[in-house]
């Protein structure tokens, strides 16, 4: 048996994925019990591709979609023509396999439909995380089990940004400036470091983990462009460094104002313990953490980016999606039976750093406490330094809700003993 | 649809799994397009279980697995009887989820023999790593990869009595008896303490990442009773940790006699850097480094063991195996074709740090280096110490031949200048 398959798109990702298909073809025919064939190449301007084999590639997508095709792989990226080529290729009954993050975060719900109106599959591995097989287990390793939490570091741009101001003490603008000459970063870095690409695969991942629909919009996003390195610096103090987090969660019926269970997905920097696990992933690395009721505690590490790590996702769904064509079949469709609200980040509990320059006298600290218990607040530590005329005066908070946090730090940066709040930041990774 | 399954055991992992099928009911029908309906379950002792509904138990494994049940969840342990019913359930077209990681070590080439006469499905997931995602990832997600090495941490009451040691510098012996006082150990701790149980494990994970067969009788195996202080100790002064690794690896047709590409599979302790990810894994989680071509390095981390942990898994495959019978389409069968010879240890590159009391005066290094030399086995660090009657002197080689390593440190055993051969151990992780 042959299987067709159609690639749309060849920059990094697609090379990689040709070239894995050409060297290693003897192995997938083994692996699949049939044989691919690549039936075409889509490309925008066929004379930047002198590799590949001439008779291949055309600049007509929706042709080759709509020829005698079996699967479609799609590596361009972005929303359109993506979603049109994809959605008439699912509805045509060819699967899809992609690593278009952008599209799942936000059509995830159209393409499934498309999918189900003829029984096609469609695997997006590649769209989160990279190299890492992280979906896969989400959606069928823990398939009989209750995820509660994912958290991880899902963007590698951000994370060599972050990395390197905690090395070097430099502030942000510079070190994006650097990230940049050294390819770590996007001529423009606004997706990354605005933390729009670490949303979309928190939206993926919470959709997927939570057996609910997420998209990209639904997700509290900031991203490390206010990270300043006085907020690196207070939190080398307390022995954590900050780390862009994609933060997924089962919102518990008990914690919330109406009984029901419900999501909370968040993209925001946060300072983390040196300790732990997520704190030595480094440079371009990914890693994400999963909490489930009976696995308990699991956590996946690896390439988040770049062409060949991605194309190994791209790979392996392709051959499970073969697969299927060849012994019958069908991969795991949309599971979002659970139909979860989607909490706003100000009801989501979570916990601050606060780190203030204060008059250094006699009821500067009675008076920050006060506005914390106001708010309702809990304080789990405070650390108090400083005999000149400035003092600093560095709160960590127990978990409340969000809003009540921010409220509590507007109300203090308008004391007349707190001359500057010097750093304000999430904690997350550990209760004290 | 309803889906009847028979249960096989009723232990630790067992009663969670009967739990999670009662608690999750609802998920798992959304979940699976169908329903889980428990049909039976046998045991030994029907008296231990009084909290099983009467009218489930039996103790006739054979006429449970014989009657109109789909699925067949085994996690009774052991070769006989699960062998029997399973090969039974398999040939009958009941799929079968297992947990039993002594019975696919050795006869998966029979089981599989036995799924694909009738097109039932074989899942395994809990047989290695308890919860952590592991062979569902190998499998399917790196399919089109081509894995080149696994390397992990397998088995949790080793890697429990090492940290131990570690922590405390107390003997392997008095660390035992702490473990089994605690329920880190079994009452008899054979088949851990002396890598049986890890061993299985790397045939299963061998078999999977390399698309061969492995059977535990192939792979090397050194268990922990013979780690001393004075190996630990010698491994702190160098920035090292010992565990007990599992280690599955390619190997290239440049580096064998016959050119032929083969596979090598061996369970010992080792020295790892401090720093590398595998030195923090404490207690009883477990841990697996993946290296492939195209993904780079991976690694998977979580409980290893475990009621909960390891129903869990079960569950995952239970859910993927039910999917099957109500879309239809089957899992991956065995995937052996690349039929890789296996070779013995002493073909193996190894790295070997060895420990010496040797005589202080001049020529020892030279006496002791020319033996390395004669062997072939070259040095990368030697660290001399000591201004007395005896002297200590450390050495750490390049990569060499197992075997000849071992003939290298037979024969400085003998030299005169050699007091006592203190601490062996392959040291794995890195090249200096």
């Amino acid at each position: 048996m042959t299987i067709r398959v159609a690639m749309l798109g060849c920059g990094t990702v697609g090379a990689q994925v040709v070239r894995l298909l050409t060297e290693q073809a003897g192995d997938l025919t083994a692996r699949i019990g049939g044989e691919i064939e690549l039936a075409g190449i889509a490309v925008r301007r066929p004379n930047r591709h002198p590799d590949i084999p001439a008779h291949l590639v055309t600049t007509d997508a929706a042709a080759l979609v709509a020829s005698d095709v079996d699967i479609v792989v799609e590596v361009i990226g972005g929303i359109e023509p993506a979603r049109t080529l994809l959605t008439d290729a699912l509805r045509a009954g060819k699967s899809v396999v992609t690593a278009n993050k952008a599209l799942l975060a936000e059509y995830a719900a159209e393409l499934f439909a498309a999918a189900d109106s003829s029984g096609a599959d469609l695997y997006f591995e590649a769209a989160v995380a990279g190299a890492i097989p992280l979906l896969r287990p989400l959606r069928e390793s823990l398939a009989g089990d209750r995820i509660t939490r994912v958290m991880g570091i899902v963007n590698g741009t951000t994370n060599y940004i972050l990395s390197a101001m905690d090395s070097s003490g430099a502030g942000y603008a510079e070190t994006l400036d650097e990230a940049s000459r050294l390819g770590y970063a996007e001529a423009d870095p606004t997706a990354d470091v605005d933390g729009y690409d670490a949303a979309s695969k928190a939206a993926i991942l919470a959709s997927i983990a939570f057996h609910t629909r997420v998209t990209a919009a639904d997700v509290y996003r900031e991203g490390i462009s206010a990270v300043t390195p006085a907020d690196i610096a207070a939190a080398k103090a307390l022995g954590r460094t900050i780390k862009l987090l994609a933060i997924c969660e089962r919102v518990d019926g008990s914690r919330t104002a109406d009984g029901a269970e419900a999501v909370a997905v968040r993209v925001h920097p946060a300072m983390i313990p040196r300790s732990h696990p997520l704190a030595g992933v480094g440079g371009a690395f990914n890693a994400v953490f999963v909490e489930a009721d009976a696995a308990g505690s699991l956590m996946f590490y690896g390439q988040g980016a770049g062409g060949a790590p991605t194309a190994s996702a791209v790979l392996g769904d392709l051959v499970a999606v073969a697969r299927n064509k060849v012994v019958g079949g069908r991969g795991p469709g949309e599971s979002s039976y659970a139909a979860l609200p989607v909490r706003p980040v100000s009801q989501v509990d979570t916990r601050y750093h606060v780190s203030l320059d204060v008059a250094d006298r006699a009821g500067v600290l009675s008076a920050v406490a006060s506005v914390f218990a106001e708010h309702d607040v809990s304080i789990a530590a405070v650390r108090q330094q400083g005999r000149s005329a400035d003092a600093s005066l560095v709160v960590v908070t127990h978990s409340a809700p969000d809003a009540a946090l921010r409220s509590t730090v507007d109300k203090i940066a308008g004391l007349p003993v707190v001359h500057e709040v010097v750093s304000v930041m999430r904690v997350e990774g550990e209760e004290p």
